[in-house]
């Protein structure tokens, strides 16, 4: 289903080419729309296909397998911050030391939104708590994460965009207003394949992070390692380890660490850890004891018998996924590139990892999503990538490509790209 | 290992007998200090016995069993507040409608945690958020449980006992101080076999409660069912619902409900619930999707294959834990009434289900817990069901039979009960 047009960049098209273009673009919509199709790619959701992979995580724990290795009971109540061997276990994913992290349930999210919230309520390591205060400030890199924006939204924070470009946010700007304002309080990142961009934060941009200077003592870097593992390449990129870098700039309790097993097992039951300072970490357990007693120590234990307590079998999994994935990706990139590369009109992300595509064009991104979501393929919210869902250039659209069969993600891709150039062509028009 | 005392109360002792009374204590205790016991009878842990009554729980789950009834892939992302299925199933614990529940990971504490730290920073039902009172109070029966009180403590409100009888709490008391001050926002109850007195608040309790009247119309019950289906007796007591008597009073908005299957299953890997209005219900889970995603499903479908979908097996179920723990309950009853009863130095509740025996020996709870902790019996801290850890009279203490063996539970009760007598004739004698 490729439209008829010349190769040629959009800008260049004369009125007369324009308008025989958006009529083909139309055309080629109200094919699509005729298909009455039901497609979603709006979420990060691994598929069906990828979830098979982990189905030995339903019966991997046998029916008498219930006690850690110091023995204790993993059936009753008991041990806050996870067993022993969950923590040695899952600090290699963020590269900490085991004494620095908590297991926690099945949601690095809540883990994230419990830490906030004890910020908000009893401050940070004995500062005041946020709540108590005037206003509170958090830095947030664009385009980003709507859930990590929707926690400091729900807690009436002022956020502040700060632009991102290859190598990560802009850090001479972080640096500036964290010096500067006692208010800002912290900042949230992705940084590995950033969610929605993709990016790697480079080592100096890390090492910069670690060493920051913020006014604000109880300052913290919301460190959502999401996608630590979920490589699309076979040599990925490594990248320098916040805590690490924080400690050697004596600066260790700067930051929140944050991983899961969400899209490495089952999103629905897997296991999520925090990583701290001791400092933070002492802080923070004192906080959570009044929150739970313990979490799910059974699937801690499920989960430590899946990898067979061994670390490079997790990285081997996560081959798997990458095996099933990458194509998804390379429908989605190599239908932007052939049918949107020669108009000049926008442009997307190459990632190397995670589970999103960035798409950027500029004054349209709403469009594109209402004309998808009219022809039945639903996109994740124009602005949602943005704090409060204003995308300022109302350019950025994140693309899903991994829960949707490939049949299927082609399928939305060839409407996605319909739209782009229709709402190109309307904008060109209009101006 | 009785003592030789004769069968008279303390109080009509002489001088001398009172002596010779302590002397025989005193000789007794230290021959248990020889033992160099360790018993821990601290909290309300359910014993290994108990937990095996579980095993079908490990692997009852089978491997392609997934799916929830409506065909959603319960090992994905999704369903905040529940499969369908589990809330119909745990809806019947605090007997509401499956639309009033939301079904949490495995700790109903934390949902109690949780409903709280959003009343603090967001506030309840669109009032103003508590953390930004002045002043914020909190009504506690007791004795009551010391995670309830450490929540409110940790949020730094103020805390206000309210004295307890065979019914329950204080209603008169209650009613006039929730009808004159705005600033009392909730109350603790613990209404079946309350911890640790044991009581079964009466019908005409409940009814006052659904029918209160607070100033503050963002005040809420915390209603803490944790033992509804821990019964001791044959037939046990029925109470009259919360929920419903509030929708008679037209009231519904004033409770938050809670259960979960802690000590039914397994207290490392259970099912909580919370129940409330729908109004009520539309807040809560509004605010909690900013926590989180989704809560572990698959563990819903393995608590509803353990229980073949049939709330009567849970019934049944909680038969079998009767069966373990009553003998415990009847060894710490008979000890007591044997050894103490004559003396008239001390009272202890008889309870019909629940986790606790409440004992109260005025002016000695400090000594009894330190000398059963120097003779290697560990009980939980005197005061500890005061709010602030304070108990006015130094009276309460609770006895927490289920997780030592029986033989355990005779040495940590004869350990006791001689405590209790030493520190009674200490007491005496220096009066």
């Amino acid at each position: 289903m490729e439209s008829d047009v010349v190769e040629m960049k959009l800008s260049e098209m004369n009125k007369e080419t324009l308008m025989q273009f958006l009529a083909d673009c139309k055309a080629e919509y109200a094919a699509f729309q005729a298909e009455n199709l039901k497609l979603d790619m709006s979420r990060g959701k691994p598929s069906p296909q990828q979830l098979d992979l982990s189905m030995d995580l339903m019966d991997c724990l046998k029916r008498e397998d219930y006690k850690a290795e110091n023995g204790l009971d993993c059936r009753n109540y008991g041990v806050l911050d996870g067993i022993p061997e969950a923590k040695e276990f899952f600090a290699q994913m963020l590269g900490v030391d085991a004494s620095e992290t908590i297991i926690f349930g099945n949601s690095s999210l809540n883990a994230m939104y419990w830490a906030m919230s004890v910020a908000m309520t009893n401050g940070v390591m004995g500062g005041k708590p946020w709540g108590q205060l005037p206003k509170v400030k958090f830095l947030c890199p664009v385009p980003g994460y709507d859930r990590h924006f929707a926690i400091s939204e729900f807690f009436g924070m002022e956020m502040i965009n700060i632009p991102m470009d290859e190598n990560g946010p802009d850090m001479d700007m972080i640096e500036k207003l964290v010096a500067e304002d006692e208010s800002i309080k912290g900042v949230w990142c992705v940084p590995m394949y950033s969610n929605p961009g993709g990016v790697v934060y480079s080592d100096e941009v890390v090492k910069r992070f670690a060493a920051l200077k913020p006014k604000a003592a109880d300052f913290r870097i919301f460190w959502d390692n999401a996608y630590c593992m979920h490589h699309l390449v076979e040599n990925p990129p490594v990248q320098a380890n916040l805590l690490e870098e924080a400690k050697k700039a004596g600066n260790e309790d700067i930051c929140y660490m944050f991983a899961s097993t969400s899209k490495i097992t089952f999103p629905g039951t897997g296991i999520a850890v925090m990583a701290a300072s001791e400092n933070n970490m002492k802080s923070l357990k004192k906080s959570l004891g009044f929150a739970t007693i313990s979490y799910d120590k059974i699937n801690q234990l499920r989960h430590l018998r899946f990898f067979g307590n061994k670390f490079e079998n997790m990285i081997e999994h996560m081959k798997k996924h990458k095996e099933l994935i990458a194509p998804k990706f390379a429908i989605v990139e190599n239908t932007l590139e052939k049918e949107l590369s020669d108009l000049g009109i926008a442009n997307w992300s190459d990632p190397l990892g995670g589970y999103f595509i960035s798409f950027n064009q500029a004054g349209c991104a709403k469009r594109i999503v209402s004309l998808c979501k009219e022809a039945g393929v639903v996109l994740t919210g124009a602005g949602a990538s943005f704090p409060y869902g204003v995308d300022p250039q109302d350019e950025n659209i994140r693309l899903s490509p991994t829960f949707p069969t490939e049949e299927e993600l082609q399928k939305a891709m060839n409407v996605f790209v319909c739209s782009a150039k229709l709402a190109a062509a309307e904008k060109a028009l209009a101006e």
